[in-house]
């Protein structure tokens, strides 16, 4: 087997951005490892979140990865320099620098972001999006039970919907052009936000943003499998049933999957 | 200060025992461990709940704790033979067992229990209640969303009813009459479980039962403290603001509390 990709987040939401670089980059084999034992990271801080980051890193390296995406915001937001830093001849993709870079340069108008709280209290995506565009007026906030609800399978369901209204009818999202999921679970509820604001707000995720970009770093770096067959690995820190459900419905019944502490 | 009791649990569920061991027994100080690095308990194996419960009673005991509360049913259900076996000193109490005693002697007709997935997936309620009653009906249904729903503080909302709708619309709950709340942090939205079933289902829930059996098992060991202040003390794996808030919500504005890793 070609070196295959490193892909983690705290449990399901990863799982977006494993099927989207699945269908973007069909050729290449993955290894997905799901913190499940530690999940949700939202509400935890930055330093246990970096230390796990770290840990899941030098697994995934010891497997002969010859990239790592970081698939979840949270650990995207408080550990993605760590990494950079710790693993410097690794490539390391975060899920949010191409929402960031797409919203910066292709919308127009007010932003909002939802995310975790970890996310949201790190203020990246503001300080990144004014970075690249100073003049862009963002709003954010904090929607931490969307992501349990969605690891205990509650999409599209009168709890989702209360928690989404519950959360975004707010009047700091009056006016809004553009919304971004700020955390990889929020995908597989995306209709439902896509219904709540209509048609006039524009929501950004970003499984295929991430894709498209590690599609063009591997390219660079002349690190594609030129392979057209792949396999995809799942190793979980502790098995839940609601991971299996999501990742049966992504990837097919027959998936491999390993528990490993970490 | 005399010898404190220890009382923990995956988070805020627990403060709910707190509370009654502080309105029942008002002398008595308590230190109060909530493992929310670990939050939540109960979608995790037992051989991960029973390793964190351990660590948490070494941390007690060596803050001289006379006594052990394990203030959550998932470690109840899958740690209390362990620890007992392990601290065969220590008097060590679990929130089960005090309303498995008392359903089985008081009520009459079809029990429904309702907890998380570990709590159901070892099946203790039922085996307790059918050694004390072999021909009662029992019912049960794990509800893994609820204690998430009830850490991020969404008490009293449509997302909660929408949850309990959700979970307790099932024919299996069909000519209830006695509902146990098999998750310390349930009695936090006890009133819409009642309003849910109506007056026909009577609600048992552990914190006063757990407080009285307390009470008597301190009396019968000469542990009970005459003192009338008591000191109390929390203890997080991890800082968050639905603990704070809870915390605060019981024990006022000036509770003592510290981030302390198991």
């Amino acid at each position: 087997m070609e070196r295959p990709i490193g892909i983690f987040d705290s449990g399901v939401g990863g799982l977006t951005v494993a099927a989207a670089i699945k269908k973007v980059l069909p050729g290449e084999s993955f290894i997905y490892f799901g913190d499940t034992q530690h999940a949700p990271y939202g509400d935890k801080s930055g330093e246990t979140i970096t230390r796990y980051s770290e840990n899941i890193t030098r697994f995934l390296l010891s497997q002969n990865c010859k990239a790592i995406v970081i698939a979840c915001n949270s650990a995207s937001a408080v550990a993605y320099s760590t990494l950079v830093q710790k693993f410097p001849q690794t490539v390391i993709l975060n899920v949010i620098d191409p929402v960031v870079e797409f919203v910066a340069t292709v919308t127009r108008g007010k932003v909002g972001i939802i995310a975790t709280r970890a996310t949201i209290q790190s203020g990246i995506y503001e300080k990144k999006l004014l970075q690249l565009n100073p003049k862009m007026e963002v709003v954010s906030a904090a929607t931490p039970l969307l992501a349990p609800l969605i690891e205990e399978g509650f999409m599209h369901t009168d709890i989702s919907q209360g928690a989404i209204r519950e959360y975004l009818d707010d009047s700091k999202f009056n006016g809004l052009s553009t919304l971004i999921l700020g955390c990889t679970h929020y995908p597989l509820i995306e209709r439902e936000i896509q219904h709540f604001f209509g048609e006039k707000v524009s929501v950004v995720d970003s499984p295929e943003l991430v894709a498209r970009k590690l599609e063009k770093t591997l390219a660079e770096k002349n690190l594609k499998n030129p392979a057209t067959v792949a396999d995809y690995r799942f190793y979980l820190s502790e098995k839940t049933t609601a991971f299996s459900s999501v990742a049966k419905m992504f990837f097919g019944e027959g998936i491999n999957l390993t528990e490993q502490r970490i």
